[in-house]
């Protein structure tokens, strides 16, 4: 499986190291969250404590707006959980909304379990048993509203199932998460830490849903899980309201002067979160080398020929970078 | 499960906070590797690399003496892997040589499986198709020489089985890894990096094995399972061979410190590694308690009323409280 990130597999293919590159091929925030403590030496050296985990979940219990009779596990990444899930859920027909991040398709596969997959959330398979929806979606932004996820969930509940919802880039978009409103609804939402708060390296993610299911999950992925430095840094930068209120209007207005500079050079940006923008090419693929031939890195879709996915710069220099890349990139194709 | 190592138990129970107390309730290194650069800020904020997950797997190989054709995982922690085993191995009956840490027999049951506990490694059962041993064994060092072990995999391999061994505390016993000595036997060798490099809190552990397993385990872990800072620091301290060297020097020396210690005070080691000494005491639990009212913690057994686990205090001022405290709780006692 082939995700976005992976400066590696860039400087194999076109050459040069790291820090030459412009990493714009993930959604994840390029302003990491950096306001809190220095990390205490006992986090490196110490077993992480239950205490710690604790405040850790009450604050991200806060931050999510999770009600508190729904339950809360916390892994190191979302990646873990995703994997766990078919562990966790009964057997059944799954089905995915599609196209959307592809470990969720995988992880259901590895456990020898085949996802059908489904173009629209609003026609439902009535077999299904188990619905996965990245909610926005990635890459497309495609947003479903809280009214119809929980009708979903209650249609599943009827039939003993459940619903996956994959929030990584709830954040950024207000109003997008179903948590605040889950009553007894068999919902399952998985919550990402690294990309909002743009430290993706430090591997911390949630989920959260019904006591007995989160029970279950807490004990697979058992004592220590979340390592010390994540406990701190998280609890700090889930508590810190401020910062996440500002990063938002910030993100916003990046993605704004991003999908200005995208239009100029040509390119319709047609989808995103204020994370990642969308962008139609006639020749996704070779505008993608192209930009890789500049050191730039983007993400496109093997099932998606126009689509190219588009992180933020994270600076002026950096956009007018892209911008004068695009330029020449553009008259190569 | 409770576990050593959570002074937020002790704190609750005793009172007072964490740097208030001298915990010697875990078999982790007092003396935190230290000795890498900085950790680079593109650790906290980007996705791990692959690249960067092939160097420290490359450290671990070298530092560990694995030999090539055995494959290596990566994960954050050992306690992941021991509740993945089960998933990774065949169906049989399962033996644990006891008594040990608890945990393979917890993960083992948490998948429906019943171990049968053996108290000789030289008796195994002949229906028994997976045999875990911890090499030394935890809390009293038992060391099963290397041949024996190879003889026992054999064994199980003619079964179809596999032989677990856990060498969480192998690297202070030179000479106890059976790694290097591996040719195509079916042996999975749990390694934790945490205890011997004094980094508990930055969740790192490794899986050697027969390739097909660790192929299998890889799959499960999924993408970025090891956090950005654990690949930093993990490959730098596997590297760095002086350090290793010195330090297994050091920690035999504050064994033997400690041991003396102990003795003044009445209590006999009979058991440990450099990394932590077994004693015997006519009312561990009345010791411990004793203890804990000095702000010391440390490790008791249900199943073996008169056993105490004291771990390395770490230095003399440490080492001078405990022999003080120790002094008053005899006389408590």
């Amino acid at each position: 499986m082939l995700h976005g990130g992976d400066l590696s597999v860039a400087c194999e293919r076109y050459g040069g190291t790291p820090e030459l590159w412009l990493d714009l091929s993930t959604g994840i925030n390029p302003h990491g969250f950096t306001e809190h403590q220095p990390v205490p030496q006992s986090a490196w050296t110490s077993l992480p404590a239950h205490s710690d985990l604790d405040r850790l979940i009450g604050a991200a219990r806060t931050a999510y707006q999770i009600p508190n009779h729904i339950g809360v596990a916390a892994a190191p990444g979302t990646q873990a959980l995703i994997s766990m899930l078919p562990r966790l859920l009964p057997d059944g027909e799954v089905a995915i909304a599609v196209p959307t991040y592809t470990s969720h398709q995988s992880a259901w596969e590895r456990s020898g379990r085949t996802p059908v997959e489904v173009s629209s959330v609003y026609a439902l398979p009535a077999s299904a048993r188990i619905v996965v929806i990245v909610n926005p979606n990635n890459p497309d932004g495609r947003l479903v509203d809280v009214k119809s996820l929980l009708e979903i969930a209650r249609t599943l509940g009827k039939r003993g199932g459940f619903l996956v919802l994959d929030e990584a880039f709830a954040e950024v978009m207000p109003g997008a998460s179903i948590l605040p409103h889950l009553t007894d609804e068999p919902v399952l939402v998985l919550r990402s830490f690294g990309k909002f708060f743009g430290l993706a390296g430090l591997r911390l993610g949630f989920l959260a849903g019904p006591q007995d299911i989160i029970r279950q999950a807490a004990l697979h992925l058992d004592s220590w899980a979340v390592s010390g430095p994540a406990l701190h840094i998280g609890t700090a930068a889930l508590s810190n309201k401020d910062w996440q209120e500002k990063m938002m209007r910030q993100l916003s207005d990046e993605m704004a002067d991003l999908t200005l500079a995208l239009s100029v050079a040509g390119l319709g940006v047609f989808g995103g979160t204020p994370l990642y923008a969308l962008a139609a090419a006639r020749n996704a693929k070779g505008l993608h080398e192209a930009l890789a031939r500049h050191r730039i890195w983007t993400r496109v879709f093997d099932y998606a020929p126009t689509w190219i996915r588009i992180g933020l710069p994270g600076s002026q220099a950096n956009l007018d970078r892209l911008s004068a890349a695009l330029a020449e990139a553009m008259k190569e194709l």
